[in-house]
């Protein structure tokens, strides 16, 4: 990731900064958000020189929308391979989920949160542009939970009087809600709770002995 | 509120611009952040002259600090004459409450959210000084809504197998999270959404009838 970078560097060379670039820009901005994040920060953090910047961004904001669409790929993938797991029972799947979710948030100290949950606080008024992709974002990851509860509804593992996108929303919503708490009273209790009384009492079905 | 101060004002009228002050500081950074709020704007909307900002205030810190503590002391009045009026049964003040909150930030645009929930995520990893504050007034909203949650269940309008406490601070970051999600979709749907899995799917008692 420290590799330097120059302006007549090769394509691959060039392919391999930009990484570096958007993979220190996501830890910044986990950590300080979009408008605190500098610029020089992130070339420093990816050991690209300075000013460079603009060869391979024309802008902050298209830098900040790219690392949004890097971060965004990366989740929906880990979530697929999570929700998409077909060994295990669809809501001994999501337990799972949330039980590594919980632990990986413990092991960083219970600081950054989600990355679009910050990103939509903090930009939601400021920029329509970065509200309609952090919305598109969130809008895919409810289809992720909405198959999922379907399915757990075909196998009679979830209650079938609620609709599986409108939960898969007030699960979404309330589990971001869950992770803000978690990240200001630096403590996992928050998760828990949200996982106690989202299986116990929403879903009301219990994982399969996991 | 435009009422011009000199640094010679008499203690009513200081006291009036501190209070002008603050008010312009809740309204921009509900908009802004703390980070993004320009004290020059802040003296700009509150009328009062340039360079004057550190007679009233010793830091922006103070200043924000001050800006949520006034917030929360009015935000909790105004959820206790909700929450504590007698006339009607626990669950239904509290479904009162929603609707107002959500006829209220459909007036204003979608826009904003709330100030406690904004500044969490923006500072609850920068400042363990503004944390705690936040986590202070979180914690004080938590017992208001877990007292009314105790009342529901002495009265039989919610079930007893949920902790109070448990269930209001579940309540209340899901909230959160509905309103962040809220904002970012500029829509008052996930707040709708919130009510009705919250109703209907947790608490299970529905209110009286209104």
């Amino acid at each position: 990731m420290a590799r330097q970078a120059t302006t007549d560097a090769s394509p691959s060379a060039k392919a391999t900064t930009k990484a570096a670039l958007v993979d220190a820009g996501l830890h910044i901005m986990l950590e300080k958000g979009y408008h605190h994040m500098g610029i020089q920060d992130v070339l420093q953090a990816a050991g690209v020189p300075k000013g460079s910047f603009y060869y391979y961004f024309p802008s902050k904001e298209a830098f900040g929308l790219e690392v949004i669409a890097q971060f965004a790929v990366a989740y929906t993938e880990r979530l697929e391979q999570h929700l998409g797991d077909t060994t295990r029972s669809p809501l001994t799947r999501l337990h799972r989920h949330l039980e590594q979710t919980l632990t990986r948030f413990e092991r960083r100290g219970c600081r950054g949160g989600c990355l679009i949950g910050n990103l939509s606080q903090e930009l939601a008024d400021q920029s329509d542009l970065f509200g309609a992709r952090l919305e598109a974002v969130l809008t895919s990851w409810r289809e992720q939970y909405a198959r999922l509860f379907r399915e757990a509804q075909a196998v009679g593992e979830l209650r079938e009087d609620l609709d599986p996108q409108q939960l898969a929303d007030f699960y979404l919503n309330s589990f971001e809600g869950a992770l803000l708490r978690a990240k200001v009273s630096k403590s996992p209790e928050p998760l828990r709770l949200f996982m106690t009384l989202m299986f116990d009492g929403v879903l009301q079905g219990s994982p399969d002995g996991e």
